[in-house]
């Protein structure tokens, strides 16, 4: 099954977005009256056909839209952009593949990149999306400051506040620590780690400092371990 | 601290390796009398000081050579090779960043890709060992066919063996099916999947079918997903 991606889609007959409309008719040859399907990455799936196929003027007619439930648990992850974006746009692809609901860049003390173009991070967002055949889009929120980041949760949206920060203070890992089912905010530092003061603000706020583990990682594997260690808790 | 790799280390002076003497030498300009930091990928540290700092000539004088053992579990990721080969050499960093003991690249009926360069391969692994600070480089075999990579495996040298392939007899994930503790080989298909032939053949040699949790993954995310299962299976 091959996935497209339409930002909003309703019943009925509708324009088709430029990107897609390149990709079914140029690339791979559809025509009119030819079958495919379309999420919009809020949790629906439409059956469609081809009912106009000039490149322009592209459009596609909705037959059927099912409605698909965002899974039970809730994985934020909040990560400091490395200097390297290749290695941010490689996070966002795997996290969307492996099942993610919010990714967040936090411009921490030791972040060495402020700037980032989120237009491209949005497009490996869609396009690990539809590879996975997913119909939920995780929510994308641009660089802000670690502060400004910090008053955007409570205790009500985010039960389980986690730290990823290891010192002698600190023993258990994010497998031992988190449960299952609870809407989970995990923060991530950069190269050069958090600064005593970020770890003093987030453990006030209520974050809890865990490992991800023996070894040493890289941020963005660090953002991908968090991941994963999500879904297994699911499973325990 | 910085972590540099020798394949041969011994007590003593020895020349330095032509790659990080430039690194030491010319990057870093590290110079003769300065300290550092060697792994041979086979469990050592060597702590040692440069004795001899003109590139050409670079030498080193080990001073203390700790032994560091393997981690007691034993994971062997065995994967068709992608045709991106950035998705390949992403897969070994990420699975040595995490942790893992051997990886073997296979020939599988759909793998679109015969031919890598395990040099290439290699370097990856041995970048991502000095960064994550690690003192064991994990065994990486060559591409080989699916047969032959089975007729190297016995129940002795691998009493858990698992194949990543999802069909309506198997409900069971890796996570719920694997113990800790145990030498553990898994197969990872191609983007194509396994053919039946060989998921018949893999479990004639003992395999069992395993799903990697509810997403569809790509082939080196699903590897990375297995090498992370595989770590926090030894924390359950």
């Amino acid at each position: 099954m091959l996935l497209f991606y339409q930002k909003d889609i309703v019943i009925g007959e509708q324009p088709l977005g430029e990107e897609e409309a390149k990709h079914c008719l140029r690339v791979l040859r559809m025509q009119k009256g030819d079958k495919l399907y379309f999420t919009d990455g809020k949790g629906h799936l439409a059956h469609a056909v081809i009912s106009e196929d000039t490149l322009k003027k592209a459009r596609i007619q909705v037959i059927q839209l099912e409605t698909h439930p965002n899974p039970s648990f809730h994985t934020h992850i909040a990560i400091a952009p490395t200097k390297n974006i290749e290695r941010m746009e490689w996070f966002v692809e795997k996290c969307v593949e492996i099942g993610v609901h919010s990714l967040s860049f936090v411009l921490t003390k030791y972040t060495e990149r402020s700037y980032f173009n989120m237009e491209r991070i949005e497009k490996k967002a869609v396009s690990a999306m539809k590879q996975s055949l997913k119909y939920w889009l995780p929510t994308l929120n641009a660089p802000q400051s670690f502060d400004n980041f910090l008053t955007t949760l409570t205790p009500q949206n985010y039960p389980q506040l986690f730290i990823a920060y290891v010192d002698k203070t600190n023993p258990t890992t994010l497998f031992q620590t988190a449960q299952a089912h609870l809407p989970t905010c995990i923060l991530i530092g950069p190269e050069g780690d958090f600064s005593l003061d970020e770890v003093e603000k987030a453990q006030q706020k209520g974050f809890i400092k865990v490992g991800l583990g023996e070894s040493r990682l890289r941020t963005e594997t660090a953002g991908i371990v968090a991941c994963t260690t999500m879904q297994m808790i699911q499973e325990k």
